[in-house]
């Protein structure tokens, strides 16, 4: 359900809206004082956006007569993890006065401060209400919606986390028009996944606008939000808990995932890991010919046309590890997707269509590999 | 529902069996062969319990086909916090191969043990099933049935946490009957708040068979935590998520866990802290008129009946501040269901019925602390 500048998630009892527009940083006290019963909200952010943006966010929620208290964590996807997490919720957790279950948690960040905060939401008094502003492109389109929430582990990323919804989310294009364009980019991966599984139209778009898109053109930068935001309402809706069809949601993370481990943590942005993941995955399904090598072909060159990575010499100072099948292939195995120790792959059936194979066999993701090798 | 030697907890698609009667441990590789999609067992359980039992249940496991794992943690109370989570959630995540959605999580040990297991399965790859057989009758009239998994924080008990509903509950009596006096009284303070609160039939079924059951008869024991159980299938089926009635098993509670970390973890046993917190809370409910006199001074005979502290002289190591009224009070507001900073109480209205009442003043509470102090 969408409305101008606003969609709303459906999810019964759990349902809550995303608004996309210009200035709401500065309207979420007003947002929480009418619509929920608290008075108290504790700000989780990093050190990097925190720096910029707490104090207007208290500012705001202070006006709307909130008590507020802030808990700022490093900067980094290295930080997210359960030693993080650890020291964020005791301080939570030791505010004076205590927290209770009125309390809100305002998640103001990108994806790490979104799933770590999310986390700390799900678990603290088990179970308090957050909402959240994400300051990223990758956050606005990808993780602030769904309620997937965690922790990356030593073994591999995000194998630590919950389920829980948020109970509004509040996009601020006017955060996101000053983003550095790597960032930017790093959002755009997971807007080129969305059209793939799901939406032919929406690749036309990202092709056509990309160069007003990468120059943060605040008119496009909002319909692209909005269109991904739909996309995500629809599928996040009809399987909240990843069951089925929002394993389509994994498309390009099977190998993105690996490549990211491989690389260690800071070496390849998530966007890049996606991008390739992609770009490996067309190369199966059109080896496959579950999709034309045309289409494959398009999906690479709106990737190029991105700046994003779509062979292993677009990404030179890779750890030499990340590029061997051979390292990268148990890695695959541990992502919490795999079942009884098979890989599974989100394949493209097309353009806008994508189904689960479970049946894909190590060769293919060997020569996938070798591709994005040798291309 | 029940049956013979089984009780459901009914909670719709959330809904699980409990069972309870003699040598269940060594059927638990049947009951998850037939019951469950599961090939990977990993049980989770402390130093003391696994010395004792990790054996013949691996067994029991390995017979039916299962690939079993064992992680244990050092037993008490004072690791069910956030550092040794992070150590079984690393360790859980980093076995080889490694775990999928479809692994089950095997709970063995007392309450500890089942809040920390529990809150591991709830929070390995976003939820991941598991089942419990509990080895202390607190965990098996209490913590077993309802889902409530959870860690101490610095700032207090079970602030960490999250409800996570096990697949089966297997209650295995032969083992509650070697159990010494002393943690068969922890669980029997539970088993009063249950009577007290829903059920005076029981109360006068405890108080019949006090000696038979402090002598863990195996008759006598069974029927008491199938009746334990019923009560609190019913409440947890009509109110999984605390939003309400589920609030009355807190009796006793709100001073009992002040009185717990006012002691320092190990300083008092949880049956001991919430038999002191039963007695306050008849106190405080007698002088209101809420409950007859006679009947605050037959749960007060039943506890000293079953050899539970009823007055801070039955206690005499406590640490002094545990007895005193301004060291409780703050402890009491940092209880997770303060809200708002007012303490909420649970008071009996005659035996077998109580409610929340959040009107209870501060003189009455220290009115309640002198009583303990003085009788």
């Amino acid at each position: 359900m969408a409305e101008a500048g606003k969609i709303k998630i459906d999810l019964g009892p759990r349902s809550y809206w995303v608004h996309v527009r210009p200035g709401l940083m500065a309207r979420t006290g007003p947002f929480l004082a009418e619509m929920f019963n608290t008075r108290r909200a504790i700000i989780i952010t990093d050190s990097t956006v925190g720096a910029l943006y707490t104090r207007p966010l208290q500012d705001s929620l202070r006006t709307a007569g909130l008590n507020v208290h802030a808990i700022a964590f490093p900067a980094g996807e290295e930080h997210k993890n359960l030693a993080t997490y650890n020291v964020v919720m005791e301080r939570l957790l030791g505010l004076n006065p205590p927290i209770d279950r009125r309390t809100m948690i305002v998640s103001l960040g990108g994806g790490v401060v979104g799933d770590l905060a999310g986390f700390v939401a799900a678990t603290a008094l088990r179970g308090v209400d957050f909402i959240s502003l994400p300051t990223t492109l990758l956050a606005a389109v990808d993780a602030s919606v769904g309620g997937k929430t965690g922790l990356d582990a030593q073994a591999g990323k995000n194998l630590v986390g919950a389920f829980h919804q948020p109970r509004l989310v509040l996009i601020d294009t006017t955060l996101l028009t000053t983003l550095p364009a790597a960032q930017l980019r790093n959002g755009l991966a997971e807007c080129v996944k969305h059209a793939v599984v799901r939406d032919a139209t929406l690749l036309n778009f990202i092709a056509e606008k990309a160069p007003a898109i990468l120059a943060a053109q605040p008119g496009p930068l909002a319909e692209l939000i909005l269109r991904n935001v739909a996309i995500k309402a629809a599928i996040v809706s009809a399987d909240e808990h990843e069951k089925s069809l929002r394993a389509l949601l994994n498309f390009g993370h099977t190998l993105g995932h690996a490549l990211e481990t491989a690389a260690g943590y800071g070496g390849l942005s998530h966007g890049q890991a996606v991008s390739m993941g992609m770009v490996a995955a067309c190369h199966i399904a059109a080896a496959r010919g579950l999709m034309h090598a045309t289409h494959a072909a398009k999906v690479r060159s709106v990737l190029e046309s991105l700046k994003l990575p779509v062979r292993f010499a677009d990404l030179p100072t890779l750890d030499a590890k990340a590029r061997d099948f051979q390292a990268l292939l148990p890695i695959m195995g541990r992502d919490k997707k795999a079942a009884r120790g098979t890989v599974r792959w989100i394949l493209p059936k097309g353009l806008g269509d994508a189904a689960l194979f479970e049946d894909v066999k190590l060769e293919e993701v060997r020569k996938a590999i070798e591709y994005l090798n040798l291309s």
